[in-house]
């Protein structure tokens, strides 16, 4: 009994922060970058993250989940299998092959481009986004205005790590937006 | 009783090929591009695909599932989540953070460069490469090697569609080639 109960704490407890490794100045001067490599590449705490991301997603009662290249759909694909949803992807320009709506939006230095396809959504649906993380919110708003342009409305967001400083989360139209990691 | 066994038919059956569009010329004239996202947004096509292949990738004992961005993606996180094994990325050239391994291959007009984590994959261990689709082997076949570059062994490679006619599978070295959906 005393080893469940440890058991049970442990699981509980786990620290996923210590599975993100900081790297200085990536990918410019100044930036410091949340690797999530080290997390992916240990079993336990991948299936951790996924199974925690599922329990803080299944409130949130979306029809759909809606993805981001390329580092999102490591979460997304799991999540979209365990809770028995379609997965859509959201891309680079170019890489879809169908027809597609397409969206511009504001990087630090210049505008960036995604696509997704046209049918891929159903109208009066409801999108979960899915990306690995949280910074100004500029990517999964883009990915926002993509799944209404489908009729589609969003359900909320889900991220494995929030950088909270950024304030993204308030730029996100106060739809509901779940986290697992917050850097202060 | 009869409702059952028409139900168990039509699981074991799924005809998954009927989930993949065709699309003529893409992203190149004269390309047939082979569309896996009518797939992914059918939720029990993606969990049928996923399962399958699961029960394909288990006999080819692997430690660790080496995956290639994007869509290579979509299918090894679900994989490596049920398998309960590491997930490694394999991504295009300056978008990994860490020290990596780096090969550059042949593609039809020009070369692309990718690259892993140097701390990946430990040596010895088994890799296993999961992609979406196997046309000639180039990006597969320098995934091996850069797995090999870590002092690892590749355990075999599974694909969700294998474009016969393309000879990919030849040009692996002999390696064990699982593939749900074959074009001939």
């Amino acid at each position: 009994m005393t080893v469940r109960r440890v058991k049970a704490v442990g699981v509980l407890g786990m620290n996923l922060r210590s599975y993100i490794r900081d790297i200085a100045d990536f990918p410019t001067p100044g930036i410091l970058f949340r690797d999530i490599t080290p997390l992916l590449s240990d079993a336990s705490a991948l299936k951790y993250a996924v199974d925690r991301m599922l329990e803080l997603c299944e409130p949130l009662s979306s029809d759909v989940i809606v993805s981001v290249e390329a580092r999102g759909f490591l979460l997304a694909a799991p999540l979209a299998y365990r809770m028995g949803k379609p997965l859509v992807p959201v891309r680079k320009q170019g890489k879809l092959p169908y027809k597609t709506h397409r969206v511009s939006y504001q990087l630090e230095y210049g505008t960036d481009t995604l696509e997704i396809h046209r049918d891929g959504i159903g109208e009066g649906q409801r999108a979960l986004i899915v990306d690995d993380l949280l910074a100004t919110g500029g990517t999964v708003g883009a990915t926002a205005e993509l799944i209404r342009e489908c009729g589609a409305q969003v359900a909320g967001y889900a991220f494995l790590i929030e950088l909270a400083e950024l304030n993204g989360r308030q730029s996100l139209c106060g739809e509901e937006v779940v986290s697992l990691i917050t850097y202060d």
